[in-house]
C-alpha cells in the first residue's frame, strides 16, 4: 500500500480528489490517497506551498515531493525540505499559457486597444500593422512554457529569439545563453515576453539597463513572476517612450495593491494572475506518473535543481 | 514591349510603382508600366475597381486584367468586361489576415476585454477560459485566406471546421460543405470567422436562423464582406444571448455611418476594414508572375468563375 499524502488547501482537494484517483487507478497500484496520514507513513506528498505541511522532518520516509504549482521559488527556500522536490509540469499548464501569451502578444501586435477603447464612430483606416515577420520576439526563459510560447510565436511568423541560463537548441527559434546572450537577445525587440523562474539569479532581470536595450515602443508580456521586472524602471521606460504598453499578471506582492501604480497606467494591464493554470485532469496524469516511475524504480521527471532553484 | 497599365488611385501608385517595377525586372522580359497607355494597345492591366478604368470595351489586346484586391463583387458584374480577371491572391494579405483572425479569436477566447476595460484595482482571481481544445471554431470559406486561418487555429489547439460551397480537404480540419454541411459546421459553433465570397449564394448567410444554430454566447469575426451578415438578426441574437459579443471589420455601407448601431453597441467592436491588406512586395510579385506565365504561353493564375463569382 502506497500512502499518498495530499497537502493543499480544502478547495483545492474537492477540485483534484477525484481525478486523481482516476489517475492513480489507471496505473494499477494500490493506494490511499488521504488528507490525514501519520507523517512518517507517507510515501509522496502531493503539495501546494498554501497549504498544511510547512515543516518536513516529520516525513521520513517520503521519497517524493510533488509540487502542484510550475513556481517553486516559495518552497526551494525550505531548510526542512530534503526530500527530492518535483515541480508541476503539465501540459494543460503549458497549454493555457501557449493561449495567453499569443493572445497578448497578437493583441500589442495587433494595436488592438485602440479598437476595443475607441468605438466612437470615427472610421481610422489605412493604418495596417507590420506584418509578424517584420515583428521580433524575446521570450527569456526556455523551459517547456517559454519553449511552447516561442515555438508558437514563430509558427505564426514572428521571428523569435529564445534566451536561457544556460545553452539550448529549439528548432525555429535563434537561441542565445549566459550574459552576453541576454544582451544581444533583448537588443532592438519589439516584444519580451518573461517565463523565466524566479531565483536570485533573475530577480530584475528586466532593469533600466536591460529595458534601455529594446526597440522605442517595445511590448512586456509577463506571465512568468513579478520579482523579473524591477517595478520603478518599468515605469520610467513607459514614461520615456522605451516601452509601449506592458501587461502583467505578476507582481511582487500579490493581490496587486488597489493603490498601486500600475493598476491606473493607461498603458499597462493588470491580470489577475491567470495566464495560466494547473489543469486538473493532466496534473493529476503526471502526478501519478511520476510515483509509477518511482514504485519501478525508474527516477522520477520534473526534479528541482535546489542549487539553480528550479 | 509588353504594355501594362496601372488603373488605381494615384495614392497606390505612389506605393506600388517601385515594387512592381523591382518584380517584372525581375522577370526578366522588356515592358513599359504606365498609368496612360492607348488602350487598344494595353496587354495587361493592374486593377483596382475604384480606379479611372470603368469601360473595358477599348481594350480589344488585353489578356488579362488583374485585381489589386483579393474581393471581385465590385467588378465581376462589368458587363464591359469581357477580359479573364484575375483576382490577388497575395500571400503577405494571407499572413496578415492569419494574423487579426487569431488576434480577435484569441480575444475572445480569452476574455480579454473584461481586463482591458476593467482596470478597477478588483483582484478576480481564479476565473479561467476552457483550453482552445474545448472551444469549437468554425470557419466559413476555404480559400486562400480561410483555409490559412482555420489551419492555424488549429495548430493553436482549437477544434477547426471549415465549411465552403464546394467539398475540400484540408489536412487538420473537419471539412463540410453545401447546405447540409452548413447546418453541422454551424451547430454548437463557438467562435465562427467570415471568410466566403460576397456573391447572392453568401448574403446573409449568417441570418436569424443560421444564428440560432450556435453556442450560447459565442462569437463572431467577420474580416469577410458585410453582407454576410443579416445585421438586424446579429443585433437580435446579442440581445437575446445566443451571440457574447462580435467583432466586425466589413460593412454594407463603408465608411459604416457614424450613426450605425454597431458602433455603440457594448458588444461589437467595429473595426474599419483593416483586417489586413495587399501588401506591395508580395503583391507585385504575384502580378510579375502571372504576366510572365502568360507571355510563356502557360495558364494564368487566380482566374475568377464569372459564373460562380468568385
Amino acid at each position: 500500500m502506497i500512502n499518498i499524502l495530499f497537502s493543499a488547501k480544502p478547495s483545492v482537494w474537492g477540485v483534484y480528489e477525484a481525478p486523481l484517483r482516476r489517475a492513480l487507478d489507471a496505473e494499477g497500484f494500490a493506494y490511499d490517497l488521504s488528507r490525514d496520514h501519520a507523517p512518517e507513513a507517507v510515501d509522496y506528498i502531493v503539495f501546494a506551498p498554501n497549504g498544511p505541511v510547512k515543516d518536513f522532518r516529520p516525513y521520513i520516509h517520503t521519497r517524493l515531493v510533488m509540487g502542484l504549482w510550475a513556481g517553486v521559488e516559495t518552497v526551494v527556500g525550505n531548510a526542512t525540505l530534503t526530500q527530492p522536490l518535483a515541480r508541476m509540469v503539465d501540459d494543460g499548464l503549458t497549454r493555457g499559457m501557449v493561449e495567453w501569451v499569443v493572445g497578448h502578444v497578437m493583441r500589442h501586435h495587433l494595436g488592438m486597444d485602440a479598437h476595443i477603447q475607441g468605438q466612437d464612430g470615427v472610421w481610422r483606416d489605412g493604418i495596417f500593422p507590420p506584418l509578424a515577420q517584420d515583428r521580433p520576439v524575446t521570450v527569456l526563459g526556455l523551459g517547456a512554457l517559454g519553449a511552447a510560447c516561442g515555438k508558437a510565436l514563430a509558427h505564426l511568423g514572428f521571428p523569435v529569439t529564445g534566451w536561457s541560463r544556460n545553452p539550448k537548441t529549439i528548432e525555429g527559434l535563434r537561441c542565445l545563453s549566459g550574459e552576453d546572450g541576454l544582451t544581444e537577445a533583448l537588443r532592438d525587440a519589439q516584444v519580451v515576453v518573461l517565463l523565466l523562474p524566479q531565483t536570485p539569479a533573475t530577480e530584475n532581470i528586466l532593469n533600466a539597463e536591460t529595458l534601455s536595450l529594446l526597440a522605442a515602443g517595445a511590448f512586456v508580456v509577463n506571465p512568468g513572476r513579478g520579482p523579473l521586472i524591477d517595478d520603478a524602471a518599468l515605469l520610467d521606460a513607459l514614461e520615456n517612450g522605451r516601452l509601449g504598453g506592458a501587461t502583467l499578471d505578476v507582481f511582487r506582492s500579490e493581490p496587486l495593491a488597489k493603490d498601486h501604480p500600475f493598476w491606473a497606467h493607461p498603458r499597462i494591464t493588470v491580470t489577475p494572475h491567470i495566464a495560466s493554470t494547473t489543469r486538473p485532469d493532466t496534473a493529476a496524469q503526471v502526478i501519478a506518473v511520476n510515483i509509477a516511475r518511482g514504485e519501478r524504480g525508474e527516477a522520477f521527471e520534473h526534479l528541482v535543481d535546489r542549487n539553480a532553484g528550479y
